[in-house]
């Protein structure tokens, strides 16, 4: 039983795991290995306090180097669901199981509006992540969309399963070249089940497979941990980054605007100060 | 009439000012030039993301760079009160005015809690400002109390103006050998009026004489913004830095725990981003 779980490796769960670490907590962090693609992704930031116009990349580095200074590990796994067991929390990534007392939500924020269909057939024939659920494909017809090149690895997976893969992709320079998957830059407008297949509705076409996978950097945080009050896609939160369920917290862009580095790295620090006084309140 | 006057150049201040100028608004920054003290006064910060263990002088140093490279500058002066011009907000430093559309408050946090009378008598024999009022006391007998020794030249200038300077430093290590300066360590108790003297009242003796300047590097802020709502010594804000009054932001450890740079600085730059919004809406 953990103290805390960190989901998320912005620069939000960045700070949290910092001042954790400080605080000299029991916690668990999961995301990417890599940090949150949008790190990188920024091509000059001028903005945040101690840096001058540092680019994408040199913050990253900068974070991992710290994040490596302080001893701090990051479980490289996406999370499927957080779910209150009363007493604590139960966190999953596929098959795998995390509980622990207090729960740091920083998510980041939706770059796309869920596809009509998406939330209503997830677990559906709708995945949100291919390591968990890949293996159900086996020798099937899947179709994958995602909007980052950041997924390319988590495609290339599910194509060395699958018999034959339709991928969408929404970005620029995909570097994909395999025998089992057709390539298109193209978006579903909806997501529809029929008999026991998926049919994914483009402009012009329609596309019929076992199922679909929907590949992006940041989950609605409703369908993630229900229960959750969320308003226009945002989390609900207070001053003290606390969100409506009890020992649950939320930080950076998953909270509302300004998306922006600095908000982000101070709700990071906020919401561990809390996690902590809700760990020394209810021991 | 500028767009904006931030006042404070700690943390918080440095964040909104970063921001205000990438937001290309016309703003006054009114504080240090050397930055808050309590930024290099931190011997090691391990939680703030980007940096590694920084001390508290390369944090100021990495500051003072990044402001240079932002081309901003600094009005090295202390806030002695912001009024309401209903359309817009005035700013006193001493005998000077500036005016603006909106207010960015990054005050810091009072360390000492206000010495009886303190407040009752501002302005009556008691100030707050060297700069300011030093010259109403030319070859009269003053009593300086300071928290820090970063007010030490406030100190040299009294005692360039003063007869004699009662200092009592509540720090170690005084620095001041003057003729006519009696340095003792003690902390007053309370300030009383008594005919039109200044009677300060210590643990075991009384000081008599024509004013008293209390230096201390944060200012009680319902005091010097009159009709601000505060709470336990801190500004009352929401989640968009908003005060009670309209156009007034508030960020940094001036409105509440945890007091932390990376909070700090997410809360400068959240206030920045309020004020800019605030200014589109009223144009």
């Amino acid at each position: 039983m953990y103290d805390t779980i960190i989901i998320g490796t912005g620069a939000a769960g960045i700070s949290a795991a910092l001042t954790l670490k400080q605080l000299n907590k029991n916690f668990l962090w999961i995301g990417s290995k890599d940090l949150s693609y949008k790190i990188s992704a920024a091509e000059m930031i001028r903005n945040y306090p101690g840096l001058s116009s540092v680019s994408g990349k040199d913050l990253k580095n900068a974070f991992l180097n710290q994040i490596k200074d302080m001893n701090i590990e990051i479980l490289d796994k996406q999370v499927t669901g957080v779910y209150d067991m009363t007493q604590n929390y139960a966190v999953l990534c596929g098959s795998d199981t995390y509980e622990a007392k207090t729960i740091i939500l920083a998510l980041g924020v939706e770059s796309v509006k869920p596809i009509k269909g998406e939330v209503e057939l997830l677990g559906m024939g709708v995945s949100y992540c291919a390591t968990c659920d890949g293996f159900l494909y086996k020798n099937k017809d899947i179709t994958v969309f995602s909007t980052s090149k950041e997924f390319e690895d988590e495609v290339k997976y599910l194509a060395s399963l699958a018999k034959n893969v339709e991928y969408l992709a929404l970005y620029k320079d995909v570097d994909i070249n395999l025998d089992n998957v057709n390539v298109s830059f193209d978006m579903p407008k909806e997501i529809q089940k029929e008999n026991k297949k998926i049919k994914t509705i483009l402009k012009d076409r329609e596309i019929i497979s076992d199922g679909i996978f929907v590949l992006k950097p940041a989950i609605s945080p409703a369908i993630l941990v229900p229960g959750l009050e969320a308003l226009d896609g945002h989390i609900v939160i207070n001053r003290k980054c606390e969100t409506n369920l009890k020992g649950v917290f939320a930080c950076g862009d998953c909270t509302g605007r300004p998306y922006q580095y600095a908000k982000a790295v101070g709700e990071g620090n906020v919401a561990a100060h809390s996690a902590n006084e809700f760990l020394q309140k209810n021991k």
